[in-house]
């Protein structure tokens, strides 16, 4: 095994455990803000998800014999401040709904990218209950996106546009 | 037409065209940093293509009737601040073209969830030049997140692990 290649391995993981704690504080307020009922239990649905990937990354970590740990997801911050900043622009305008589906998709993309690096790593290095735990939040990501996609669809034909 | 999901496209566009703009100064950094010149290569590849895009989006707002603007994207800047620290951390270390990677994946992502949200208005909204030009940097950026997965998997298999 390549001892460098697991600490970067362990700290993605890390970042990737901040992000989904800052996920769960921010998507409340995204279904809150949602006017369509279908993408405020959507939100409201994937958060319940996002606490459980929260679980399954202290699996990982305890399958590899680490105590969780989360560092300072930037990136993650980055995106939320942006989604806040979309909400607050956005209220009371028709709008509102696609600025938080496209806010939300680019959280999934960031998670989908990050999922796919540290389910590649667990696999080169072999460790197998971490690649199977990945790809099942992995997976659980990639469904949240393609819903949000149907949505966004859905939405603009009730339009009529 | 829609005159607020019209302003909250232009603002996207806005967002991309600095978001891009940053790209083409976080780039070149990666590149020197690579240890292999297949992934130099195709990061400095992907600066081309980078600039490109930049005059894409001009010809996007030309297709409006709008002059190019952008805001600042606070997402790409957390993306690339979280890039510039691995970078640091890693430098010297066997598993600096593994962080580049994943650091190139998330950007690679970001722009995608972006670029299928705007094209997805573009069409909505019926501008078909602007669809036609989101749709080509889309695919550029599908194409170079696979390219970083097969570089990714090629540099994994040669390192026998």
């Amino acid at each position: 095994m390549d001892p460098e290649l697991h600490e970067l391995f362990l700290d993605e993981l890390a970042d990737l455990f901040n992000a989904e704690t800052q996920l769960t504080k921010a998507l409340p307020k995204m279904a809150r803000a949602a006017q369509s009922e279908e993408l405020r239990e959507a939100i409201s649905g994937h958060l319940e998800e996002t606490v459980g990937h929260v679980e399954r990354l202290k699996q990982v970590f305890a399958s590899l014999g680490e105590k969780a740990k989360g560092k300072t997801c930037q990136a993650m911050k980055g995106l939320l401040e942006e989604g806040a900043e979309l909400l607050q622009e956005l209220k009371g305008k028709s709008s509102i709904d696609a600025g938080i589906i496209a806010a939300a998709q680019k959280v999934e993309h960031y998670e989908m990218a990050s999922y796919g690096t540290v389910r590649a790593w667990a696999e080169q290095m072999g460790h197998s209950e971490a690649v199977e735990l990945l790809q099942e939040t992995l997976e659980e990501e990639k469904a949240a996106d393609q819903k949000l996609t149907e949505i966004a669809q859905s939405t603009a034909n009730t339009r009529g546009s």
